[in-house]
């Protein structure tokens, strides 16, 4: 397909994929939200369903919506496999996306933000999360203890389950006969989405997206938000390089098994 | 298909949508519920599991139930477009059969009304929500913070997300091979709904659908409940023509990015 | 089918239905259960996924499963109907089943039946719920609030809502091409069923299945339980009488509007 | 297929079960992790996710995963059986894939354990359970009243709900068309998995997969963990041949009553 049909898929599906996702983020931790404290298990569920909506609103552009998975698949052997040339463009669409996403989350929660920004001292988690604050967690991932080569371990790893279960789906036929993702397919990544969340989260909140962490990190840098704090660029590496190493050994593990 | 069945089909199935619907709301909201203060998990996939039961039920007739999902159908460009003279027995349809639903949400927990209003200033919810009662969010939606425009924002952004998920399942083909929703459309849509409970309903109750909060809200101002207090009509264009316009701009882009 | 296929298969179906539906509520009522406590969402999913894993057992018998879809299926038009002289081995084997499920019940959760049932004062439930007691809770359902004309109509219309739902599938043409349920069919089945509990669930605990409420009482009363209580006879007509008018209705609504 | 191809997808898919299913009980059972005290719904459908993921990954081999299932599909009438000579390679490779399991949950939570192993008479659980420390959890199953005969029938009766839901699954044509389990199939059983968690795992944690409980406790025994305790070999007997013994009369019952 041409890169300006990828450009408008990609980016509306990874728009919709961060505004959903992060918008479980906001309703969870966010102050006058009918969501608030709503638990882990929502928070799990609602990222699923949100790469749920984008992978069915991208369909036609084999609903990328990560740079980890467009590496895995342009790495992977066989037929199927993404043109390194398309790469640039799924990753700019990615990102831009990702950003316009968080403007949304924004948009949608406007008086949450400002009710709990401006009451930043009574807000209680009912967690022993030392959590750097909740608006923080609504644009980017913070890890509970901060240990970076761990932190960076464990986005490997579970950026790792995610790509090779992508690229597994592939071994059978898909029952719609289409090409790319398929509706049971894109239902099945959505609920190994909720695996990762609900099992291996708990450290580091699961980027496995690079643009899903970066994207809303550069809008929250960007927005007039009244004492938002810093945009923590210094663990901003981890849920970058971490999810995009864990593709590639998942690329390299299914190259080596199955293709 | 004829008038006569349409009629039939949305008005049946919209009923039990939203029997469902308001009933996961008072089933969380009454007091002697067994589901009680069972929390917004609970909700979201009670409305979500509406949307599978209803659009199961109307299947035969597209399942819109949904004056917004019926804007947005009549505005896509290429084949499986409802006509425009089809719309206006769609809504009415959709129209009468929310009011049905909401009755019947009130003869399901007449006795848990009663309870609720006997008692009304004990009714102590779990979260920061200052609720105008849980007799209303069984039958109407109401705004966190109340402001207006920011309100309809919302709306129009959850709605955009239903309605590009909705027009963008019919790209792929269908694996039971019928025109209309099919089983797999029904029951991605109904996990979409779920996510976008969870992630974006916290500011306003995400009403995404106008009839769902038009019709109980109708019912909630003829029903003879004692202490039921006003049924808030200055706030309800905004759950009728925020829905609306959110689908109608995603009805545009869908026409202009893949039709 | 012979006689002999369909006890086998509606027997094993049944008990497995009861044996999981069952065990969701003794995991969350019963002292000692690693659920304790875990709410309404564990019941309703849990209830659900039993309806999943009997349809899928007893699928080539159509996974009936309920009295109230015997009847239903029995008095439906066109093809697929089951034939009235089969109905009596389905609903004695339904019966059978749904006996031998409970006693699995009491089996599993031995241990834990005998804890709570040594300390029953001391059991605190996280609602507002007068239960009469969580052991009861096991093996047959109570209303919140005991007015049986009301109670009986929640039964009705809950079990409304499951027959047309489970009617209104055969429209369309399963996704593999099997007669009876189909693998799709018996997920959204189960689905509806969790729609069902969290939304109409909260007043009487939906037996929507005569044979649900009607076995586990029977071996209620026969276990050698201490304290165990009386088996509410009372009200056992309601949980029988109203799912087969729910059903009945349901019938003939499909009979008027799709047949 | 051959030996290497079975022994390559049996240990990646159980390796990623274990993964995901020792993931979660990590994720809610260990201090510092952002799902702490998530609750027994988080626990079941992690399970049942993993179940899912390392079903797909691992279908090209059938993905047992089990050696109750492979057990089970070796006695099966009919074809479809898996040879009696493959079994040796299918349980070598499902017990080696979630000792690696193991190992990667140790890694992905390294922080959490050390920090809740420093400190652990503070931990609370949000339940009577009298657990023998969050950190057993994590490896292996205990029950919560400790006796042996009554937690085997337990395991034997969760395992033989399993297994024959597995079995008569190859009842009805995939919808894909594939050998083996086919996606749909993969889908099933993890929502029965959730299902017999949410339903059976009260009383003994619900092993219900000999080497689910066996590797991990092998690795725990290995692992430099400071405080760990013993590696309860006492019960270990349990959830090994509880299930197998399931998996027998399950295969029994089917071959008896439907093949």
């Amino acid at each position: 397909m041409s890169s300006s049909d990828i450009f408008a898929s990609e980016v509306i599906g990874t728009m919709v994929l961060v505004l959903l996702g992060g918008g479980v983020c906001a309703a969870v931790n966010l102050k006058r939200s009918k969501a608030f404290a709503a638990g882990w298990v929502a928070v799990a569920f609602g990222w699923g369903f949100a790469v749920l909506t984008g992978a069915y609103i991208a369909q036609t552009s084999g609903a990328h919506l990560n740079p980890a998975v467009t590496l895995a698949l342009a790495m992977k052997s066989g037929k199927g496999a993404t043109p390194w040339s398309d790469v640039p463009v799924y990753i700019g669409s990615e990102l831009l996306g990702a950003m316009l996403g968080a403007v949304l989350v924004w948009l949608v929660y406007y008086s949450q933000f400002q009710v709990t920004l401006r009451e930043p001292d009574t807000v209680e988690l009912k967690s022993s999360n030392p959590n750097p604050g909740p608006v923080h967690g609504v644009f980017f991932t913070s890890p509970e203890v901060r240990k970076p080569l761990l932190n960076f371990l464990t986005e490997v790893i579970a950026t790792f389950v995610l790509i090779i279960a992508i690229l597994t789906q592939g071994l059978v036929k898909d029952v719609d006969g289409t090409v790319g993702l398929g509706k049971m397919g894109a239902l099945i990544t959505a609920l190994v989405v909720v695996g990762i969340g609900l099992s291996l989260g708990g450290p580091t909140g699961y980027a496995i997206n690079p643009v899903r962490d970066l994207g809303p990190r550069i809008v929250h840098a960007l927005l007039p938000l009244p004492n938002k704090g810093g945009s923590d660029w210094g663990y901003a590496w981890v849920p970058v390089v971490g999810p995009l190493v864990g593709s590639a050994i998942a690329a390299g593990v299914y190259n080596l098994a199955w293709a």
